[in-house]
């Protein structure tokens, strides 16, 4: 029988212990592929930082491995937008800056609001999500303190070396790169004098704080402190929603800012709730209350993304790119990490195609390196539009945010037509068809095989086709 | 029995004979409405520009009048865009600046393709659609050398009397304007000094040219002459389908222009080719070839559009806006006649649900002219957010098309990730749910009346639903 492949187990290298490193690690497990995760800090790091997700991303996991899901929902994670008697959640947006009612100068028109379904969104604090993910995968596939140096396609037998900066190295066969916005694996693959390897200022700055309920609610009012807001002006937007189980607002105001951000490596910086107040010292009187509320000392955050040079492709050869590291996107439509997760099903699902492939039957010629290769390239092709059209959308819906026409009462009514399209925009996201895209890489992928197969075979009719594995099959 | 209403029939005035009005008076001669049209024009203004509509503008006409589809075929319509051996139409978008291949700098890259598929466009001449559509309707509905002066909504008999410059008079139960982007109705419904009363620069300028076909095969190559393509590039883009059974080329050329337009009365200015030749000497050498073959002497059109001051309503009583004098768009997505088409059949459809509910039964105690005034109500609540939605789409496509990246190489990977959402505004136009929308446009009809019928009857239950007609009722 020709082209019986030795069915030794496929290793993946994976880069960045984050949230999509993680579940990428659960999902290959589930699937018997032998992972390895490499995680530069000596622990994973304990960023308190609030995130959400959609339900669609939850249902990715879900279909990743369900202990993803349980490891978020342990974590404690709550719908975050919940209307009162209304098992729905919401997005809202209202007037930030005018003062529509000289009679009630605090006076806010809702806006608009999206309905984004039953649990549409489930918060969750980073570091709770990851210690709960941990849990999830045997604890020897992590090696903490590996930042990594190089990556060299060619090394032992063919397959491919990582060099980390401690001077040890690793071995796979194959890289996926989940190492986050400042991803190293991106600066290897692009090269270091491409722009395309780093992200850059987006021209937004953000601060944030945390500020008790009750305090919330007197500069609010109880129903916009207890439901997420978004509050909408010139060159400006504050976003806030509650967490701790109502216990607490989380708030981040958001600013244009027209100048360069002096130090791409320093992408936080100190600030003083003065700044913040010069800033908002026009708006609704509601925000400024709010504002009182946060520290004396803040942090600035600089937003980066990959607006401005995307990443041309996301594989090459045996190595990839998945998440931020692929795709860093500014936070506005708060789903940079769910079109993360999309990533991970999609290399979960190739990856399980891989080793259908090689396990071969009659035909299977192709060799590991081979097959991975093709998997990456597949890959590549589902992901890249949609991961990239997702960091231009970001940037988009902030400019509507921020349109200057909202300190032009002639020009209110022009600038609440773009709620349109910001639900289009939301949309798009919520209502991801990853089933689609699971049967699209499927498809892709068998259609790629069976064409290398055909070409090494120099034109022997191609027999049963290994790659058509059956379309949905983590149902 | 109470509540019975004298069943006088419904006259509708409307005001323009251009497309949307006659295909509004097409379709309530169908619904057995009487309609009178009041055109300013000597007769039907004979402007041959080509026009496009969607498929799905199309079946719109068929659920108004079939006569209205037929007319546009009679007309000579044909498909834009078609490949050969393909079936379906394509939108198409070659890079129309850069010489990308050093050994043919005529070379261009298709960037991207759109299927609207089978028959996805029809294109005709727009004086023989409106020659053809004057046969649909009786010639005694038509009035011309009507140049509308005022609307007076208590006239005699409390219906609305509309005066007209000649002195004349007339009566009607409704008003709706569709005297196109430069509509009176509407400024008469905000007033002369309300910047909404009236369209505004969008600072793009268009130079239009019919260029013979074997001229247009000698500047492009056979394929792009052929077939419909959009060239992009920084600060301007230019257009060309086959028109005339594949013996012209309808080229359009549009530049960006950060000037005020001079004068908003006169919006079509001589000017000349060899501007034309300035403004393209960087560009794709084909584009300049092709430029050669426009006239010497030409028209520079400003175009103008209702983005900057929309209308904050579409309505007012028994007068309402429709098509172009309700939101007039700019034409970088073809698509403003098919949205006015939408109006039509949206108020065609409410115009059949008024006189259900007239011919009343038990309860039916609405006057004709709160039962107009619901039916213009419901009008604006499901047209105005998709229509005005177009209007800005119209200019962020045309924004994304003269993205100055495309002038940077560095940045080609970044301009080129604009078609994922070019791709989700065109099928959101082509994908149309009419259905929807009728549906939607019965059901809220249906519960404004029954609302204000229990408002009228204080409390009263409310019986039958004469609002509640079937749905789909054009099928």
């Amino acid at each position: 029988m020709p082209g019986i492949v030795e069915e030794s187990p496929i290793e993946i290298a994976i880069v960045g212990g984050g949230i999509i490193g993680l579940c990428l690690a659960a999902g290959l497990i589930k699937q018997d592929v032998k992972v390895k995760v490499y995680e530069q800090a000596k622990g994973f790091r304990e960023i308190g930082a609030g995130m959400a997700f959609t339900a669609n991303a939850i249902r990715c996991m879900g279909l990743m491995n369900p202990d993803i899901a349980s490891a978020l929902r342990s974590g404690g994670s709550v719908a975050t937008s919940l209307d009162k008697d209304d098992p729905n959640d919401y997005l809202r947006w209202t007037d930030g800056y005018n003062k529509r009612r000289k009679d009630d100068p605090t006076y806010q028109p809702l806006l608009y609001k999206i309905d984004a379904g039953y649990k549409g969104f489930e918060g969750t604090r980073r570091d709770q999500f990851l210690e709960a993910l941990v849990k999830v995968i045997p604890q020897d596939i992590v090696e903490l303190k590996k930042r990594l140096d190089t990556i060299e396609e060619k090394g032992p037998d063919g397959r491919v070396q990582l060099k980390f900066t401690d001077g040890t190295t690793a071995v796979a066969d194959a890289v996926i790169g989940c190492d986050g916005i400042k991803s190293r694996v991106r600066e290897i693959m692009f090269g270091s004098d491409n722009p395309a390897s780093y992200p850059h200022y987006t021209h937004k700055v953000a601060y944030r704080a945390l500020v008790p309920m009750e305090k919330a609610i007197q500069a609010l009012g109880e129903y916009k402190a207890r439901n997420q807001h978004n509050h909408v002006g010139p060159n400006a937007h504050l976003i806030h929603y509650p967490v701790a189980n109502q216990t607490m607002v989380n708030a981040t105001a958001f600013l244009s800012d027209p100048n360069e951000w002096p130090d791409d490596k320093v992408t936080v910086m100190p600030a003083l709730r003065k700044d913040l107040e010069e800033s908002f010292a026009d708006w609704n009187p509601r925000l400024m209350a709010l504002i009182q509320h946060f520290p004396e000392k803040l942090d600035k955050w600089a937003v980066y993304d990959t607006w401005d040079f995307p990443a041309p492709f996301f594989n090459k050869g045996v190595v990839c790119l998945a998440g931020d590291a692929a795709h860093a996107s500014s936070p506005h439509h708060g789903a940079g990490a769910c079109c993360g997760i999309e990533d991970a099903l999609c290399l979960v699902t190739l990856l399980r195609q891989v080793k259908a492939s090689l396990r071969g039957g009659e035909g299977s010629a192709a060799t590991k390196k081979e097959a991975l290769t093709s998997a990456f390239e597949v890959y590549n092709g589902v992901r890249r539009t949609r991961s990239q059209w997702l960091v231009n959308s970001s940037r988009r819906v902030c400019d509507l945010y921020h349109q200057p026409e909202w300190g032009h009462e002639q020009k209110w009514i022009k600038a609440e037509t773009c709620f349109e399209e910001i639900k289009d925009r939301s949309l798009k996201i919520w209502h991801f068809d990853y089933d689609g895209m699971i049967k699209q890489t499927v498809e892709e992928y068998a259609k790629k095989v069976s064409s290398s197969k055909a070409g090494a075979a120099n034109g022997k009719a191609n027999g049963n086709g290994n790659g058509t594995a059956k379309v949905n099959f983590y149902k």
